[in-house]
Order: structure tokens, then sequence, then C-alpha cells
């Protein structure tokens, strides 16, 4: 069994924000030699998200709206209790919960198995600091 | 290190609806030879999703009901500004968000390794035409 | 290749709460002897979640409030179809499927290879009864 891990590190400049990072994911399993396995691809921090979804500015909109109307942004400390900690991202905690941890991809034939449309996203709640997305390949 | 690699193939006649695949995941297991391993199945488009929950009817009106009011059917393009892009499918974006894209399924002994009740469901938010399913089984 | 296998027990005296579980995780991947592969932790019942965030009691407050407002606990049998079957838990079938079935971590030089504030967690949301959760590692 093959495996290869790569960590990669994104500074996002809004506090909410999507970044596509299909090609370093591709870049990672073409590295890795692995023909047959799986991709763990996963959000190294708390407030932020790895999902599979279309690369179309107008949805990534539409999330941003739909996240802010379940989970508004209030750093205040009633809303979210987190927030009597110090911080003001309790709001983020949430929306990472709706948008994800983690996607695992099939490594088909030296590739990443997708459908059509499926590119994979860096989803950032509380940005403008570093942040790591852990890159995990296994197979044969 | 074995792995064995079946996509299913379902048109789902209403709009949004959910179709058992259990046995489909477990033929797939059955053929790959997989004593102890991994089974990742997920949807390969974007307005659909996998997932673990009971088979039963009235749940899944339920889950029906309540995806509809997190993220209304809506194919004006105020609501969902991916709809000016001409699709009407902006909810099933979101819908499929809440319900996920993917499993990931021990198995063990050969079978999957299920609780009592789990049954896996592909969830369709966009039905009437032919979409894919990935099953992955890696292990040995 | 090698793989683990280790079922843990919960009983949860209330009917939502969080339980941390990242030492008993830790624990199975020190003993499969894995030092590079894949964790997989599952929740094996389908009311209750895996996921991994903060281990902060103010964000667990907001977890609780918040879920409780997207799908409230209701005995009756209209809100939810599935309390017709004679259960009162439709909520938790729902509340699960924002937090999750389960998380794949990566294991990393013999551990597992997290950011600096995840911890994995045990979500329960129909509690007062023992449930099982799945941990299987595979890897090298």
């Amino acid at each position: 069994m093959k495996s290869h891990t790569i960590y990669l590190t994104k500074s996002v400049p809004a506090r909410m924000d999507f970044v596509n990072i299909t090609s370093d994911v591709a870049k990672a399993v073409a590295e890795s030699g692995v023909k047959e396995g799986l991709c763990l691809v996963n959000a190294m921090h708390i407030t932020a998200s790895v999902f599979i979804n279309d690369d179309e500015p107008g949805l990534h909109e539409d999330y941003k709206r739909w996240l802010e109307s379940l989970a508004p942004f209030d750093p205040g400390r009633e809303r979210y209790h987190h927030n009597r900690t110090g911080e003001d991202n309790g709001d983020a905690h949430h929306k990472r919960q709706i948008m994800g941890r983690e996607v695992v991809v099939a490594i088909t034939k030296g590739k990443l198995d997708f459908g059509p449309w499926e590119q994979i996203f860096y989803g950032e709640f509380d940005g403008r600091r570093s942040k790591r997305i852990l890159i995990k390949v296994i197979g044969e």
C-alpha cells in the first residue's frame, strides 16, 4: 500500500469565501503514484470546510446568503455562547457543520474519479489568516 | 490491496426522492472479495446525495418537507442566483449539502459493518434524468 | 494492509449531548500498529452523529439550541410523520443529518493527523440508552 500526505496552506482575505482546490488535490494524487485507492481532503481548522459542488459564482453567492441566514455572523455573546471565550466566530463553527469537514474521493486509473461537474472547494468561514488543509492518498 | 469500482445509474421519476441502494452496495462488496476494508459510496452529480438513515416512508416524507423549508424549490432568479445560468435547480444544490455527498462504510468479515437500522440511500433533488453513483471498495 | 476494528458503547443520560471520544479513537489507532492510513469513525445508530469540532462547552450549548431550532423535539405525529410508527424521535433523525454520521481521519506517523483544535465527538440526539460507535483503522 502506498500513501502520500500533503498540507496546503490557504489565507482567504474575506471572512467567508470558497476556493477551488481541485488542481492541488489532482497534483497530490499524481505525485502519489496511486492508481486505485482513496483520497481524503479535510480542513484542519474547525471554522472551515472542504466540500464538493459546482464552480459557479452565482451558486457560491447563494451559499453565502443561505449560510448567513442559517447561522448569522454575530460577535455578541447572546446568540453564540462560544463568543464568551473572547472569540467572535461562533457562526463559523455552525456554517462549517452544514458544509462539512471533509470529502473522500475515489482514485481510479490514477485519477480523481469524478462526475462531470464535481470540483473540490475549501470553504472558509473565519478567514483573514492562514489555515491548513490535509490531503491524504492511500492505495496501490 | 484489492479494489473494486462500480458505477450505478439511477433515474428518479420525481424531482426529489430517496432510493434504497443498500443491496447494490452489498453486492459490490461481495464481488470485491474484500474481507477487511472501506467502502466509499458517493453521488457523482452535485444535485444529489448519498446518505445513511432509516428505511421508513414517514421519515422520508419528513425529510422532504424539512429540506423544502430549508431550501425551497424556486425557479426564479432572485432567491437563487445560480438560476441566472439558465438552470432551475439552485435549491437542489443546497438540499444536497444538508444530506451530504457520500458515505464511507466499514467492511468487516466480508460484509458492510452496519448498526441495526442503517440503510444506504441515494437522495435525488433534481430528478427525471439519469445520474451516476460511484461505489469504491478497497481492502484485503 | 493492516486493519483494526473497535466498537465503543456509549449510554448518554440526556436526550441530546456530545461526548469527546478522541482518546478512544487515538487508542484504537495506537493498538492497530498502522503508521500511514485512514481511520473511519461512525455512529452505528441513525439518531446519533460523529463529528469533529471544538471541545468548548459554550459552543456545545450553541449547537444544542441551533439544532433544536432547525429540528425541534416534538413527540406528536404532525410535525414528524416518522412518529406515527410509535417513535418520538423524528427530530433526532434530522439533527443527525446536520451533524453527520461519520468522520474519516488521516493517520500519519502512527497518529491521528489533526489540526490544533480538532476533537472527535459522539453526538447523541435520542439518548438514555446504549448505542454503538464503530472505529475502523486501515493502512500500513
